[in-house]
């Protein structure tokens, strides 16, 4: 039998939970509140469910300072749900205001509005999509999927300056954003921090910011709630929950108040249709779902709930720090991990760059990626205790992931392996 | 404190689950198989969770008999994400079959192709939906919206002959499905139980049977398990799992395997929008998920873990008999509270028809409707611990959701409460 106080575990995601959280979650299971019925149980529409609905949504503005122009929606998606969800969204709300313009001028010939909303749709509608990584890749693949190439900028492919593989972020004037005179893009859309490669966004893009800066959606699932975030930045920000914020069953979407009605309007299914644009389903439709307080249709409370147990755990432990207190720790493990492999830069090879070294996945190889040794490293590792540091089977070599859960024990306990490994090798 | 055994919970969904199940779950969520992690936090491609998948899989199999020409999917998806798939996945699959037909015609004139294609869409393909309550209603409405009215046909809307509400099914020979003759709807759909409404179907349709019978689309998310299905009658059957299955987090999808590939294709999404008709999101698309073993995108693994181990359990229970053996019971309590309310038919109506009286979600008025004397009937219910028997907030009054997990126990204590209130009224 192993204990959890046994082990540290470094797995990508699903990530591993405080056991103070999924000790509560055991009671509650069973009984919420001394009600007699468990957590998975009761109405999504109780009171009950609504309390945590409401917590768990407070405890995300307090920790990232979300302002009050922005709506946190919760949904029962993951991050590739939202590969497609922001496409479907965004680009409908971009048609509509387009329509509206062109009405403005045209007046009520509708056959006129869609004629020149073709030509509009046909020449201006572009998607930027930044693909640093495996998991940005898919996303672009999926607006791909969704509205057709033509409609898909890839303004930047990172394989291409470094050898075909991921692992740098190419200087931004090399970056080939749709440019802003022409209209500019629908969005641009980024992965914060990619899981599979171990590369991570230092600070937001220069070139997305600015007074008639594009819309910018961002893909969080893998670093949300490890640093501070400047979410007026953002149109869109989601991250599936199993990461950093909870279990897997629910994505947290982040939104522009303003790209919501009453403000903005989404175009109607049947106009999208005629112009040969998708329609998503409507669990996917962020005015919806915003719109019934991110209970359209049935949510998992139980996943809210222990996202709303880790987040409260933060506010209490960081107080007027808020995330700036989780991303001091974040910061302290990934420098010790980072540090140590440096030192023995004969034996271990980080593989990104490091200029775009992630803080949440660290991605390395042992003995130059000699994949005997690496088994042997890892069979090592798993000897301590030290368990999920196996890379993705896309990439192979070695990756510890260090979410919020990790503990400064736990990374120092593998920086002492390292040490070990490397003084033995 | 109340505890479990203090009270019956009659809530619609989610509904309750098996107190044994959630005292192993209590367990697991900690330390599954003593691996020091727990069931959140394992991840999806583990050979814990395969091994998982596989039983669940295994134990619906056995449960429903489904025949090895039938596969079982997984989704993070709930009934309302399925009113969308099954639409996508199907019109796709209709298509593609059209334009296999139409290109061993023309031959390699792409152009003509689509052309003939155009005006087979525009003038065949009709989706049939039989609306017996407000759950099909919604998947009606969701398929006008991502194909569009023409191309949906409301074969049945149930509240023409019933003074505007639901409440019967009318006879077939009333039911205005599309042709056969003109190669047929692309799909028929109904839901077999509707929750909100408490209609069910007491049987298979029999003019979806036969040879050339069209494809059948059953939504079962509240009544999955609950009695024998001749699979083989159906091309889609899914169901929420929140209800009979276990928790909320996955939907589960049985689909005809020659629906799939590589007997069958999916229309490729430049030739959907091409012919003004929606692109489902992957994570939605049935084909990607079979391939990958339910495992494109992250799967909630916990939820699947609960469904089998309630599915185990009716496994151990009921034998030989399988799902005849939970029929068998379901039927008995609801016979026994139906049996209750007809004796005191002067106080208590039932609100559908006899002949589409539902068995999970028994729906009857109290003092002819009047709302107040309602709440104290309701009242009165909580004082004896049966909780949750409020109707839906859209039609009133009450409602006792019969699922799996409400024991004999349980639906004998109401009936008791029942006669009592009945003598004392
Ligand atoms: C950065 C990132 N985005 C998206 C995803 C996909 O998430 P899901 O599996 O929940 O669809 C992942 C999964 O690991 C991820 O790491
Ligand atoms: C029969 C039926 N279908 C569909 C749904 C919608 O399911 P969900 O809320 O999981 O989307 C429900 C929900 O109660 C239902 O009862």
């Amino acid at each position: 039998m192993v204990n959890r106080s046994d082990i540290h575990y470094f797995g990508a995601g699903p990530a591993p939970l405080p056991t103070a959280v999924l000790e509560n979650a055991a009671q509650v299971l069973l009984n919420y509140r001394d009600k007699g019925l468990g957590l998975c149980e009761i109405s999504h529409r109780s009171p009950e469910a609504n309390e945590i609905l409401t917590n768990t949504k407070q405890a995300l503005i307090t920790l990232l300072d979300i302002p009050d122009d922005y709506d946190v929606l919760f949904l029962q998606s993951g991050g590739t749900g939202e590969f497609s969800a922001t496409v479907y969204n965004l680009v409908s709300i971009w048609v509509e205001k387009q329509r509206a313009k062109i009405a403005a001028e045209v007046g009520d010939d509708e056959a006129e509005v869609l004629k020149r909303l073709r030509s509009v749709v046909d020449d201006e509608l572009r998607l930027d999509y930044l693909v640093t990584g495996s998991w940005s890749l898919k996303a672009s693949q999926e607006a791909t999927r969704l509205v057709g190439a033509k409609h898909v900028n890839v303004a930047l492919d990172a394989r291409k300056s470094n050898d075909g593989k991921f692992g740098r972020i190419p200087a931004e004037d090399e970056w080939t954003l749709t440019p802003r005179a022409r209209g500019g893009p629908a969005f641009v859309y980024f992965c914060d921090n990619e899981t599979v490669d171990g590369v991570e966004f230092p600070a937001f893009p220069k070139s997305l910011e600015g007074d008639d800066a594009p819309l910018v959606c961002a893909d969080m699932s893998s670093n949300f709630i490890s640093r501070k975030v400047d979410v007026r930045k953002y149109a869109v920000i989601f991250g599936g929950a199993q990461k950093n914020i909870g279990s897997t069953g629910i994505a947290i979407v982040i939104m522009r108040k303003s790209l919501l009605p009453p403000t903005s309007k989404s175009a109607s299914p049947d106009l999208l249709r005629a112009l040969n644009l998708p329609v998503g389903p409507i669990v996917l439709d962020y005015p919806t779902i915003s719109k019934n307080n991110s209970l359209y249709n049935t949510l998992p409370i139980f996943d809210v709930w222990v996202a709303g147990q880790v987040m409260d755990r933060l506010v209490n432990n960081y107080g007027a720090k808020k995330i700036g207190g989780q991303e001091e720790v974040s910061n302290e493990k990934a420098r010790l991990i980072y540090e140590t492999l440096d030192k023995y830069s004969d034996l271990y090879r980080v593989v990104p760059d490091k200029t775009a070294r992630s803080r949440m996945n660290i991605c390395f190889r042992v003995h130059g990626g000699d994949a005997e040794r690496e088994k042997a490293f890892l069979a090592g590792a798993e000897k301590k205790g030290l368990l999920g540091l196996k890379g993705h089977r896309s990439v192979g070599g070695i990756r510890a992931s260090n979410y919020n859960a990790v503990s400064l024990e736990g990374a120092k306990l593998l920086v002492s392996y390292l040490e070990e490994y490397a003084k033995a090798a």
